[in-house]
């Protein structure tokens, strides 16, 4: 395999990256092949890991029993966390669709385990937290993925870990890291939803990006770059 | 733009995952376009976040006065964390070269800032850490970009956090997630260095894989499904 990407190549990763969303609507009810989720975890058991522990584990629920209770925690912590904001926002938030537990054919609880190949990982000792970073990565990997495969990917994080863990009879060590809904799609969105909903702005990348040291900025010819990494992807 | 990928654009996409490595050896001294890192940097930039906060913020390092410092870090706790392994394998530990601080041209911390568009951050009430998720997807994104550009990345985590902190004047409320090293280099390792070395297997897929609940397995017939989703990749 020739180890330089062709414009094709780079075209196809960055349509991934820019046309992926956190989907909560428009799940079909058709359902993923074995073949397709397989290859979608692959992709995430190959992402990055620190000094090589691969800590994660992958748990396909398509049990309505199980979503159930998922719901139930979901509705819970949603109308806790409504309590946490003011109105006119707080309607707004209530407006939100959030999640497709019960729409999406499949689920996938992504969990973090730091007993794996422990207690000394190569790379955990002075920042623990690096392991459950790991998880995260592979939680990017396995979106991209999906992304690609035209499988839509919501991320459900309104909800108790504790009903999580004992839901899935999780062990005490054993930490869930991401839930996440999965199912074709009638259609991606041009944008995030909160963006559309004018929840939030994008943020300019140049407000996000700072030069030696924390709030310093040089002052590089911002529109000269934007237009040299103008994508010809219409989604970004 | 056609919502569905291409068989080469999916190719594309899995190049990029099974072909990415934990770079630390090999950096050559050439430096990277600014338009380069800006395309990565944008790439990072379109990771999911928790309610749309884009909590990220990625600091450029060159300076070598900077980056003499936190090499002085790593040795430090590599030194520190030596002592947490026996023999025979604290010997091989310290013969591993993990990292590239100073030969790569260009060092990125990714931080996080709870406070963007906070307190109120749909999603984060919950699950706190979501916060730090968001900004474990865009590492991914910047990594997996990185790829596609020919451009190494090495992730070193064998730093202390109150260091970056203080020689990258973090405010108090602002968490380093990732010290990154980027650089062109001689050649992608065709498999992760540590997995080379013996130092750990990769861990068949079917183990990390359960089915509605922790530790049931199914019994779907893994060769077939092996064969179903090779790539033809010979990274992977």
């Amino acid at each position: 395999m020739n180890e330089e990407f062709s414009k094709e190549e780079k075209d196809g990763f960055y349509k991934a990256v820019f046309s992926r969303r956190d989907v909560r609507s428009h799940f079909t009810s058709r359902s993923i092949d074995e073949e397709i989720i397989m290859k979608i975890l692959k992709a995430a058991h190959h992402a990055p890991s620190v000094g090589f522990s691969q800590p994660w584990n992958f748990i396909l629920i398509k049990d309505n029993k199980t979503k159930k209770k998922i719901k139930e925690s979901f509705e819970k912590e949603r109308e806790h966390s409504a309590k946490l904001v003011e109105e006119p926002r707080r309607s707004k938030y209530l407006s939100f669709k959030l999640e497709g537990i019960i729409d999406a054919p499949v689920n996938i609880c992504v969990t973090y385990d730091p007993s794996k190949f422990g207690p000394f990982v190569i790379g955990r000792t002075a920042i623990p937290e690096t392991g459950v970073y790991s998880v995260c990565c592979a939680v990017q990997n396995l979106w991209l993925a999906s992304r690609t495969e035209g499988v839509g990917v919501g991320w459900v994080s309104i909800l108790s870990n504790d009903v999580l863990k004992r839901v899935l009879d999780l062990p005490e060590h054993v930490t869930p890291i991401a839930y996440l809904c999965l199912g074709y799609v009638e259609q991606f969105a041009k944008k995030p939803d909160l963006e559309t909903a004018r929840w939030l702005p994008r943020l300019d990348l140049k407000d996000v990006v700072y030069y030696e040291k924390w709030n310093q900025k040089q002052n590089p010819d911002w529109n000269k770059i934007e237009e040299l990494i103008r994508t010809n992807i219409d989604y970004a």
